[in-house]
């Protein structure tokens, strides 16, 4: 059993992405694919006049805020676009590919984050619609009724509150628990460099193994968006996942390239 | 089983469709729900700079005209936005639904319609880059998979050619097609009149049961969208649908109400 993760946004190799999903279920491997939208939500955010909105913990944080209307968008360009254009190029490839997002069936439960603390101006304001979720667990069965009928689930990073309200989720976590749900041997999450990089963005100083002990270190140097593949690849592996492999999706056979070991790998 | 049918216009009381699913699935009744989204992808077609074109054939049909950038924006608005937010609202129910294009798992195979011809100008022009198709099958297998599991498929109206390219489909027509594919006991086709009208739109010329050797002469008198629902009827009873009912879907309890007989029932 093996997923795969891939991000929205420009860089990875989607028709080679799709070439080796088609090998790999060919060869009897059971695969999930996960895919994010971000960067193109924002696009379409901002055609549609509603530009997104970042906004800074007291921490010094930031997150993106969803309000409804945000979540809508963000709806229709990962459940409606990304997921449908992914399913249709797997299809053309004669994967039977299946799209889902975590709303379908409850496939993603998460908790709504109550409220953001943002600073603006100065002062500390609290934020209460927002539509972000973190992820509490995930429909294996369902999952697994797809897989065994000879479906590829292609998950959308939605997620339904208990109280059945739509939330945005970040899909490397996405990916990380449902990796963990179905106890995966591999993930693999797919990204524009080659892997966790000791000094970004010098490709030459590419980490090419990681005892899971060493993950929180790594955190220190791991860059933006590299820190949440890094908090993905240790929920997975605590969840039972074998191996996380974070690899580069820019070239041709991305998947079959890190399960050979390309990339980083996280035991 | 039941296949109802909403459009994705203005008029449908949505929340009295969710609560009437609701009902009828606690009682074990089995559900299939289909939509459509036509003049809302004109809307957002509009607000993203790319307008809905509409052309008109040597007999003097008019069609939407599909070109690639429209089908993703069908794509995104009934896959991405219309689906979810049924889904979530079915799910805020405690409906256990699951959203589907048809293209996911090859639910609905279409054939591309391969020109269009267009009058434009005095002149009859061929259009080959049109993304519409003419459903030929439906994957029966893949609902009864969900459904004997206890979910409620929700399907927007795409499709997937042999070749698999993603294609738009009408509404009633998938409706019926996948009515046919269950061989549903009732289709029930959800409008913004009480049914069928001898004189539209004078709602006191109700047709309130029809025979189906009287559908194709009602073509004469069914406005607009009307007709296609008495095509999708007639698809439906020909491949063993028991029987069919265009209804009211504005009013409080719009399924209960057309299982009761009210609209136009055709048997």
């Amino acid at each position: 059993m093996l997923v795969v993760k891939i991000g929205g946004a420009a860089g990875v190799n989607l028709e080679a992405v799709c070439a080796d999903i088609a090998a790999l279920t060919q060869q009897g491997q059971q695969v999930v694919l996960v895919h994010g939208g971000s960067d193109e939500t924002n696009r379409l955010s901002e055609r549609l006049g509603h530009p997104p909105r970042f906004v800074t913990s007291p921490s010094g944080f930031t997150s993106r805020y969803t309000d409804r209307a945000t979540l809508e968008i963000f709806a229709m360009v990962t459940a409606g676009k990304i997921n449908t254009l992914l399913v249709e190029a797997l299809q053309a490839k004669r994967v039977n590919a299946l799209g889902l997002s975590g709303i379908d069936g409850r496939l993603i439960e998460a908790k709504r984050k109550e409220a953001i603390r943002a600073v603006e101006n100065g002062k500390v304001r609290v934020l209460h619609d927002d539509h972000t979720g973190t992820i509490q667990a995930v429909n294996a069965r369902l999952l697994h009724l797809l897989l065994d009928a000879g479906y590829v689930p292609v998950v959308a990073p939605l997620a339904l509150s208990p109280e059945g309200v739509a939330l945005n989720v970040d899909a490397d976590r996405a990916a990380a628990m449902v990796a963990g749900a179905l106890h995966a041997d591999s993930l693999i999450l797919l990204t524009n460099v080659p892997g966790l990089l000791r000094h970004f963005p010098d490709e030459d100083t590419l980490i090419p193994r990681l005892e899971r002990a060493g993950l929180e270190a790594s955190l220190s140097f791991a860059e933006g968006r590299m820190k949440k593949k890094v908090l993905g690849a240790s929920e997975a592996l605590e969840r039972g996942v074998q191996r996380v492999i974070l690899a580069d999706g820019r070239v041709s056979e991305p998947v079959q390239r890190a399960l050979a070991g390309q990339g980083t790998v996280i035991a």
